[in-house]
């Protein structure tokens, strides 16, 4: 009866993968991004993974995945019943997204839960990093992430917006709260910084500990296309001219619909002094692009590993081999042409990046700190230790930025 | 590079699937629960759902669904660019759980957005219904719902639970509201009821028309294990014995962790006069099984589409043919064998079912309503006309049952 299919389902997954996931003298635990019962995929103390699957009719089966999964894809192989298998090298530490390929399909393993990336729900599996709790939930007052929904003038449409309010918020119905507008990357969305990212349980830890300021989190969806335009389409190929409709019209509804919004619906502070706007890769292009054009807005930028993109004019497409040069006269249209005036105006510049991210990333940044250090620009710079383009790297940008914000 | 692949994914959505989803003089449109850009499924203006993939190298490629799509699974036949295609029959509007069997595997559109179902991420396919915009989002003043975590002392573990806050509750914080305990299906957790439900639309509307008093609503995870033991695993073959070691636990949570934790985190009016609980199938059974054994604390009660259990300690399977008879000096430990002290003290008592369900759930509930009402309990009994055991009758059972909490 398909109605207690679930049934069958958690007891299915509770007999498949087991055997597979065990070895010798290996302590294997289910990946915390599974669904519950689901024994696979499988981390083993080493940080290999051993993934599963019972297709006794395909023909090939991979897997492959994102940023610091490995070197993939990794083909499985099948047994007497069917179930294919694999083990894969160490990953690093973190939450990565992955897909099975199942004879030439893309497709989600069961035994997941999904996270939206890549324009879709996808596949993600959850790789432990010895002592760091920092992302854990813990037993410490614990904030709320509330769904809120509202109208923009801009999209004509209704939009969900995720807010996260600090411990306290509804029993301190007195106290006001600065806001960090927090974005996700491409192809991702408004849940992304929970549920891949965790921020609600990082920012807990940090104001639990007294490092951060309670703040308000909002955490929005980062597309937008005017009232009556399709949503834009953008590539690898893709320019910064070409992301431009997108963006303009996300900045008109980060400006006249969001924050009116939330300054309208939550105890906030609402000046320049208590706003903050971060972002992560194409957030991150969001947040300096919307905040550098609106310093009457917010006096805390930065960038999570987004590319710098020094003209939003440009007709190069984002994805070439060699970052645009840095003129920090012209770069975004002038904006820290006077650093003694940018430096008194902005209470933080801060700007972050992976070790083991590609050129596009690493390159660009490192450059676009290294002239804005040089012009006398005040720029906070934060390296992640061998973590590429992927959540581990923004979940420590995170805990390292939030303690700087509100200050 | 493989950050960018999300920009691929919504290009590509655009390029397949148009082609497969229009007919000649047909207004095909997406479904509401596709991720944004993708054309299939496809709904034509008579109901039938066009559902597309690519899988040039596929042998097979079926559409298999949830009660509600048709009496599938549904071949699909490939092209020479190697998508499948099919169009199914007019399906009965609402929320369809569907996946594809892809070379005998059970796998997800990617073209869907993912619903917790079947104990897994399921796709999911949104078909209107004329004339019904009770569940839709209107330009009404919208609640908010808010994710909080707690810890449970019956399971040792953080939980979480997903919080209908209505429309003025920030605003208005001398009010405090009455609270509604909504739970989840088999196989669904605590998401189903805004995700697939629709649950919080649905009130903002009833509030917004004055048909229905604000209310908070819990809507928590249905699972629990007492700490230290393994989560329960019930199937077809189970009976209502087996079922107990979860479903008690379960109680305990409500009655020991959440209801204490709600009062304490919300402006609730926290006696039992302003206390329900609901729930949908699996949930409807723990709505009866733990309200009629806590009446101190519950005044309200609604089992929607939940199969009858006179007896918590059978050991006949619940899939069993007949429903077991229902006496009402002994259904439920004798929770009704005094009609009139019954009718004093719970304020409603309501039971609900869809049409097309099978007998498993009408049978059983249609027999409990008869001897119910042959006893003198007062009970209110809804029929949802031409639905199954699906989403779209537990939208209208939560649309005819709010109304009548709290009044």
């Amino acid at each position: 009866m398909k109605h207690l299919a679930w049934s069958i389902a958690l007891v299915s997954f509770g007999l498949v993968g087991f055997a597979h996931a065990a070895r010798a003298g290996d302590e294997v635990s289910p990946a915390a991004s599974n669904v519950p019962g689901a024994p696979t995929p499988g981390i083993h103390p080493d940080r290999s993974i051993t993934f599963t699957l019972k297709a006794p009719d395909a023909r090939s089966l991979l897997v492959a995945g994102g940023d610091g999964l490995g070197t993939g894809p990794f083909p499985m192989t099948k047994d007497a019943e069917g179930v294919w298998s694999v083990t894969i090298p160490p990953a690093v530490p973190g939450f990565h997204y992955y897909w099975f390929v199942l004879d030439g399909v893309s497709v989600n393993d069961p035994s997941s839960e999904t996270y939206f990336g890549y324009g879709k729900e996808t596949s993600g599996v959850e790789v432990p990093e010895p002592g760091a709790d920092y992302y854990a939930i813990r037993d410490v007052p614990h904030g709320e992430v509330r769904a809120k929904w509202y109208l923009s003038k801009t999209t004509g449409e209704w939009r969900r917006a995720l807010i996260y309010t600090p411990p306290g918020y509804d029993g301190n119905p007195r106290t006001r709260y600065p806001v960090l507008f927090l974005q996700h990357g491409s192809g991702e969305d408004e849940t992304g910084w929970t549920r891949q990212g965790r921020a609600q349980f990082i920012l807990d830890n940090l104001i639990a500990a007294g490092k951060a300021r309670p703040m308000i989190v909002v955490m929005d969806r980062g597309y937008a296309a005017r009232a009556g335009t399709p949503l834009m389409k953008v590539g690898p190929g893709s320019s910064p001219l070409d992301m431009k409709p997108g963006f303009t019209a996300f900045e008109d509804v980060v400006v006249h619909d969001l924050i009116p919004t939330i300054d309208a619906s939550y105890r906030t502070i609402p000046d320049r002094q208590h706003r903050a706007m971060a972002g992560l890769s194409m957030g991150g292009m969001q947040a300096l692009f919307i905040a550098l054009h609106h310093l009457d807005l917010f006096a805390y930028i930065a960038s999570l590993s987004g590319p710098i993109v020094p003209d939003p004019n440009s007709k190069q497409p984002l994805a070439a081999a060699q970052p645009a040069p840095f003129d920090t006269h012209t770069a975004y249209e002038g904006a820290f042409s006077h650093p003694a005036a940018f430096n008194g105006r902005v209470k933080l510049l801060w700007l972050g990046v992976g070790t083991a991210e590609p050129q596009l990333f690493r390159g660009g940044i490192g450059a676009a700190v290294q002239a804005l250090k040089a012009a006398g620009i005040d720029v906070v710079y934060f390296e992640s230790s061998g973590t590429a383009h992927e959540w581990q790297t923004w979940r420590r940008d995170l805990k390292e930025l939030a303690p700087l914000l509100f200050r």
